[in-house]
């Protein structure tokens, strides 16, 4: 039987041995016979790098897959099995715009969350929607398992103007019940989480343990909390808020929750000479490459996990060999609702429970959003949907009532003011904006 | 037949000459009797100067209409037809309050709208309900017409532990309506206006003149806005944000849509020395007593209309009319939703165009809420029930819920802080949160 | 200013006399100025009957009406103001094979409901979408005033795909109102009742007398049922239904309440060899036809109360009334949903209290469904938009689909006989089902 | 570790020794140590052959699993791990009754379907409501595996009144995805079936095969049907209806969409001495008893096959299996909606996927009902209610509104007699309809 043949689109990203890792890790399960990593023109330097270090990753452990590099994207898509996605329109130099210009108006400042997300979303699904067309010529049956954020945001483009099947993907939850797994001490096969809400705005609703709903019982100790994501600082207080919500929130809540804080914090940054994330990362990464040239290294170096991707290939990696296998394993991914979250429409993506297996990911039932943040999600979701509208149609009306909508931006003329910045720093990006103009 | 008997809860305010004068006007229709005016005992003088003023007024007219003022609320209820409810709870000192605390934490300050509005809910709806009981044993039959704000949360309150029938009013809609009719230079019974949402928070969805949906073409000149309301300053922009929504908002909508220019404008009036709304208020108030107490004067005083309240007796009276005399008018009123929004709970307390006769008020159908806001007015009743429910159990985690959900409060630990404060600030009158401590 | 021009189609008809026994009434408030009768070549000898006659009657009241006749739709309807349709696709003869058909089936034979309504349909449905295509182009502005049975089906057809303001009436439901009237001795205007259902398929929900809901306390006495309608025979037991739904039932839901017995009574009067309604009403015309023949006769026969229209004038006129002078006052009608019964889809057709003016019907909020006859209108409502599909697609599956959801019909291999055997029959009037066959 | 403890309430069934087969089967999964036989008096004499019977199975195999029988159901209970209840209220000789009740209306005559089921349910819901109120003391952790039907009403009866975990089983499922296994030539591990509705009344939506959406395809095809159920007659035309609405039926929809042809076969049937299935199954009890009686005889014998239960021991088995072994794997089950079928309500049960593990069964969302069959299942679920309503209140207005909402009980006479018919033979069973009269 043929192997499998994997592209990785943002195939030079410094994540891409992590991925590696767990393609390798699952070699007598998966049989990849081939990994295509595409990048573009000048991500070159990079993509090259990645492809040495990657080829003596498995030449170390003397499989028989073969890594290929490439800038012809549509080259890389013919025939493939699964296409998993991890670029970034832009670089980090456009994250680091995503992270300022919102600073500007004491607006969160964050790359997925907020106006940045917004910014990121606009420059991000017109290529994803350029790739899913491409698929739909050269691999229709490819499975597309995107890690590009904002996931939730650009698997519902791709599920609305495309057939490509499509699987968003974040290693937030993951990282979430294997914190709580830690903190109850109690290992994740005797634990059941369900998780609902939207991708960076969903909580652990229920949790058992050994069957047991433990949840309510949970919320009398203090457990949650401290540290779970390496990229987002977190803040005093969640454990209170927590304990009343009952609710155990993804970290980037934070952002919702304790906003003013955060914000502080970024501007302090800012303002200190420390940059914003995006500098962090820039350094870091530069530091990675140093280390993913040298010809000695064959294996993904503890330094990545600095970077903020943990469990990222678990997550990849496991739904892969999920579909592949036909397991019917229970995975939390962003997938059309169809019902799972009876407060959003049926098209909406969420982020829930879902098994999985050679058809595909099917949600669980969710029923109804815990009251107390189901106002929340709902506005978020509908600032996701202009925000598709804006990025798809080039629509400034769209793009406007998409950020009035979103908990984070406060007011009318914020929105516009904004808007019209963030469309200006993103121009090269956003075609779609200045069509026939 | 027995003339009708009205009690006037709050009868010692400023405007009560303004429902007078509807009483007067409306007396071949109404045939009112008795006109009860009730009040608290800090209110005794001002009570007294409207009784002998109202006395005066209808004394003029030469109608048989007796006055009393009472401070036994027990008394003044036993047989009415109609209770007409506008007091406040904790006065203006409270409404100070309400408007200051905010602004401490660079929250918009309104008596309303916003944790302003959420204080004065925490005082008030414990008093609404005691009245409502109170009916329940005194005149079952009698219909609550509620002016009291929040009025929207005050009339869910009612509908939600009493019997009785009650019905919220708001001086905005009738005002809003009448203001378009003159931009529109079409006289108000060529008009017809759909409104949908909740006080405080409600737009003109549809406009037709002469029966037809002139909605759309409405946005395309310039048409909106400037001093609708004699107690909301307005902002520049306003006019852009109607016409990408194509919906005619309500003032009020200006303290979400240009929070931060509201919140400033308010800071630097209080740091100003200008003091809020409130200050202005009292100072009109001491103007107003000082005319009302003039023996010479025996109709509504012109400087009234300087006090905010621009059609509050046409509202009242002609809703009271269309009741009494069975005559199936429309009028926009705070009523259950009962299906009228598909967005809300049949239970949720809505303001939208209503049918009204004998039989009460029937809201007309008004579907889906537009998009572009629709997550905004399902946030706000979040925020509504959560503060129903704190105030009629002391209880704090629906109180933090309520803010959280609030659009105007921005992250947990501003909620939290601003709980505690409004609480602490509004002790004497939430019993509910101390008992049993 | 002008008179109003109103386009009567099948204006042939016995019931035209009682609809220009209304204009003429209210001619000081309508002020017609034409009136065109219009009727296919078939209805020839009719159309000039009616027309004579009804210039007869408006000569004797002296008033400037120009009375025509055509049979030149496209002539009559340009520049009308008010189209009102009660034509009969197939005339009699069709109506006595809709009758007929199903009853070899065991199962109702009536002209609107159950199969015999589907047949109806299938013929009506296209050409009432012929007429709003002509109106798009002739009377735009025009209102379709659609008598043609079934009308909650036909008005959907051409809210779903006309432009044409189109407002769908019955008689039944002002009869049912002034049945309630006679029998509680409460004057019409003392009374409030709210319907909700679809057309011959609703109920009165609540009944109000002097504003005070009786609901409750009406089924603790006798009250209700014989002979609403002549047109329709009741059956013993209905009181005692009525009594446990505590709901009021059109008399149609006799069919469905008392299937068996009405089917036998339908089927002995068939073999009894008195034939269907139909043939009684054949005869029944055949008389008003001599009668109308008289050149004296000047006014609208009595005879005519005995064909089963009670009340249509008045519930046609009236509705023209409220709308021509933006009366807003209140109508039992079939309109758009739009949430007013939160157990349909927005666009499905319902009959219930609707407020008219110039802008038209708005139906008032009616909530939910009385739950014990709440999957018997849902049930309806799907064979409804089942059947309009296949009316418009000659849709064989559709059709299939429409009466197999069709409480009347028993079985998936009735279903299909009784399609097999309609659309053969009808075969003449539905083109759409041969096309390209 | 202990081993489970089994108690099979309904121990003295025929079905009994598939069960044990079952049990001893995956005793290196299980670790059985206790199956505890449950009846009443009157079945005395069979309990003591199945536990002799079941004796020598697991001796067999020499396992160490006690067996026990008892007529004390409380002792039985205590501390049980898994109750299974396929317990049958008034024996074979009520389901004849309730066979044939209904043949005297012409309406189906058939233990689960129409009227028959009604009558099941009326016996069977007060006593699972007792067992389920003993278990609340005897042993609250416990699961109850319901067999006994009608199974649907009797788990929402249980989820309703009862903080018991209950999860309703039935054969059907896993027989309809058997054969399409079988006709389709495809191993179940490569097939994934979508099911959707209620027991007794639900489809297959959407069949993949390895991974992909073949359910279009499947109806070019002949494919369906012929013998699925050992007790259901198949009818002619099932595959036509099939090929139209493009879903695969239980065979229980036969009753619905062949209702006359089903009733036409069950009263010749009776006349012609041949009995209902009631008889049939009492002759195939008779001689499995006969056979049980074989001291010689220790595996469960090739004829209880006849009986018509297949699989129902794979079913009951692989669900204890997955929730003891957490293992998630699916299966269709009878659970809380919790939104999986949006067209229901959220405490409807439901019969659809569920990934199962220690914390129970979690059905996967199914979106919208089918559109061609979402009125019939609203209506089954209606009458659902309703029964359970009038069981458990001994409510006649209940039972009256539940049988006028079946689809198959055509008419409120009908309902009505069928009603009192119903409740008079069955007296014994049914002392909530006769309390304080």
């Amino acid at each position: 039987m043929k192997g499998l043949k994997l592209v990785i689109i943002g195939g030079g990203s410094s994540y891409t041995p992590e991925l590696m890792e767990g393609i390798i890790e699952r070699q007598s399960i998966l049989n990849t016979s081939e990994v295509v990593l595409v990048d573009i023109a000048g991500g070159k330097e990079k993509l090259h790098i990645i492809k040495e270090l990657t080829e003596r990753m498995v030449g170390k452990c003397g499989f028989d897959i073969k890594i290929s590099a490439t800038m012809d994207r549509r080259e890389a898509l013919a025939g493939a099995d699964y296409v998993i996605t991890q670029f970034r329109v832009g670089g980090l130099e456009a994250r680091s715009s995503d992270e300022k210009i919102p600073l500007r108006y004491n607006t969160v400042g964050q790359e997925t969350t907020g106006p940045g997300g917004f910014a990121k979303a606009l420059r991000t699904v017109p290529v994803i929607l350029e790739i899913a067309e491409e698929m739909e010529e050269l691999c229709p049956d490819a499975w597309l398992i995107n890690f590009t954020n904002p996931s939730g945001i650009v698997t519902e483009a791709v599920n609305t103007y495309s057939s490509i099947r499509c699987i968003g993907l974040c290693n937030v939850p993951i990282n979430m019940e294997r914190h709580l797994s830690e903190q109850l001490n109690v290992p994740a096969d005797r634990l059941y989480c369900e998780f609902a809400g939207l991708n960076h705005l969903s909580w652990i609703t229920k949790v058992y343990v050994d069957g047991v709903n433990k949840t309510d019982a949970l919320f009398e100790e203090a457990l949650f909390k401290e540290n779970i994501m390496k990229n987002i600082p977190s803040v005093n207080g969640s454990r209170e808020v927590v304990n009343i919500l009952k609710l155990i929130p993804s970290p980037y809540l934070d952002y919702y929750f304790f906003e003013k804080e955060m914000v502080k914090e970024e501007q302090e940054s800012l303002n200190n000479g420390k940059g914003t994330r995006a500098d962090k990362v820039k350094e870091v990464e530069k530091e990675l490459f140093e280390l993913y040239k040298d010809p000695a290294l064959n294996i993904k170096p503890v330094q990545l996990s600095e970077r903020g991707g943990s469990l990222y290939s678990e997550a990849a990696l496991s739904l892969i060999q999920s579909i592949h296998t036909n397991d019917g394993r229970i995975h939390v991914l962003n997938v059309r609702n169809n019902g799972a979250i009876s407060d959003l429409t049926e098209d909406s993506v969420i982020e829930t429970n879902c098994i999985v297996n050679k058809s595909g990911a099917h949600p669980v039932a969710a029923g109804k959003l815990p009251e107390a943040v189901r106002s929340l999600v709902i506005s978020v979701k509908q600032y996701e949907k202009y925000t598709i509208q804006a990025a798809v149609n080039g629509d400034r009306a769209a793009g406007f009532k998409a950020l009035l909508n979103h908990p984070l931006v406060h007011g009318a003329d914020t929105a516009q003011a904004l808007l019209e910045e963030i469309i200006e720093a993103n121009k090269t990006y956003l075609p779609n904006f200045f069509r026939g103009r």
